[in-house]
């Protein structure tokens, strides 16, 4: 079966005119006023899909739009509006109110305007659109990486991945391991800071949502290049060092998804700037790896011998198995 | 059960700062280029809701647009973008080769630029979000109509609920009548050079999408006046003329919904004007009532007697029985 991004590909990927960025890259771009750029993006999420059956509507509330934010963080665009496309089996009170506190929470948080929306009967169906602005000669792009820059993250990748590991039963998380890892996985922090402080330092950034490699992939593809990580440097979370299963350890890490961190990558002479930066905004940003040449589309992971360690990570593909 | 709109009042809908107009309209707007607003509007189409099982692809892929810029049309905005979410229960690639045909034949007409999506695996639903953009000051609203104005409709309503009706074997069309109505409800034709053409004319305007009175009712509520339609002045189709059924072709008038046609209001002395530009755009445009200050938000329909109709049709609603 084909995969989401060949679908997107082959059928939705039309190059664009009067946009100043179409299909491909985090967000969309389209002129705004006064030299800067509106940076628009839209995600669907849908029930036994994308979340379970029953999960809390607050925290649904807060991760539908959590996930667009992290799309605005990516280009660096401050968040300003979404619009909210809502289908539900029917229309639950309590559901509804305790959806919109989260949804509005996060909103007030980052100076989110809900300005329209359609709520319908059916399956249980979240789709929203966010806008943000971005000076248009400031964004961070997906084909800015050049050879010798280095890559980064923030935070961790993997504990989300590590929480849904639980919930399917596969390991057995407890105490502050498991309110961690079920805290990233269902109401994530986009990072709006850091997409805004990294304007002008990032050469090109993502958002991690479908698996660290499978994203930074999008990021190799589209500048042309090779990236190297050094697996070794990958920070972990306390919860995921204290997991025993080296295998899903590194799945996690590599292909977990669901992260909403940045990676981006940046000149090694920005070296200081970013450590500045993490410290003034309380993060961690960490150095993980290296802009090549060889292979051009390629991400590889080098483990602490040197070695390749070809792996065949493909992240999260919504039509995959 | 709470009805749609009291749902989207009570739980989504705040006060906008940054934005020009938030929730309640056809169209949020927000700040665009030198002077010009962009409008935002969002629709999500579900299966077996909104359109059956088994729905051409192409033409599914037209109409989930055609909604959209038809909101667009309704405040006065030319289209410029739209961005596409869509589930789908497999990737079946001649479905999407036949939806993205629809989609793109439709954007191409009108100019729209398909600027980025999501696409992922489950219950068939489509969310489109548009933007179209409008001079600020030319913003074509729900509340600006006034005593005195007169209440206009473009080409006729009905058509496209004749065909449900076909559909679910109440009536039995055959012939042209039923190739003319299931092209109305299926491929419907935004009025988008009507939209702009009434900028400076409409003192308000809305899309007919869930059945005229109801459609109407907004414009009378957010514009604090009453509106009275003449029964007899309603334009009606051919198809709509050789039904037999009084009772069925009242309600497909007044309240069948799907429509996409454009109701506005304008002063008396802009009648000349309304008239010469239904004659340069090739289009019907009828006066089918005049606003009052009776019972400010509703609207009447007076039938060829002078008496008041008394419906109480309530149009489409997406959670309603």
């Amino acid at each position: 079966m084909a995969s989401e991004f060949d679908i997107i590909r082959r059928y939705f990927n039309r190059p664009v005119k009067r946009a100043l960025l179409g299909v491909g890259d985090d967000c969309a771009l389209i002129e705004g006023n006064a030299g800067e750029a509106l940076a628009v993006t839209t995600d669907m999420l849908v029930e036994d899909r994308h979340f379970l059956r029953g999960t809390d509507a607050l925290k649904l509330g807060h991760k539908a739009l959590a996930v667009n934010l992290s799309d605005l963080a990516a280009v660096g665009a401050a968040p300003r509006y979404a619009t909210l496309a809502l289908s539900l089996p029917e229309a639950d009170e309590t559901w509804l109110a305790q959806f919109s506190r989260g949804l509005f929470g996060l909103a007030d948080t980052f100076g989110v305007e809900i300005i329209g929306g359609d709520t319908t009967r059916g399956p249980r169906t979240i789709s929203i659109t966010a806008i943000g602005a971005v000076p248009a000669d400031l964004v961070l792009r997906r084909d800015g990486a050049r050879v010798g820059d280095e890559v980064w993250l923030s935070g961790c990748t993997g504990d989300a991945a590590l929480a849904l590991a639980h919930q399917r039963l596969e390991i057995n998380l407890s105490g502050a391991a498991l309110a961690h890892c079920l805290t990233r996985l269902q109401t994530p922090v986009p990072c709006v800071a850091l997409g805004l402080a990294l304007r002008g330092i990032a050469t090109s950034a993502i958002d991690v949502s479908d698996g660290l490699v499978a994203d930074l992939g999008h990021i190799a593809e589209r500048s042309g290049v090779a990236l190297e990580l050094r697996y070794a440097d990958l920070p972990q979370s306390r919860a995921l060092k204290g997991c025993a299963d080296a295998r899903l350890v590194q799945q996690c890490l590599l292909a977990g998804g669901d992260d909403y961190e940045l990676a981006f990558t940046a000149r090694p002479d920005a070296r200081a700037k970013i450590e500045q930066l993490a410290a003034d905004l309380g993060l961690t940003l960490t150095c993980i790896g290296k802009v090549g040449a060889a292979e051009p589309g390629q991400v590889s992971v080098i483990d602490p011998a040197g070695n390749d360690m070809q792996l065949t990570y493909k992240g999260f593909d919504h039509f995959g198995s």
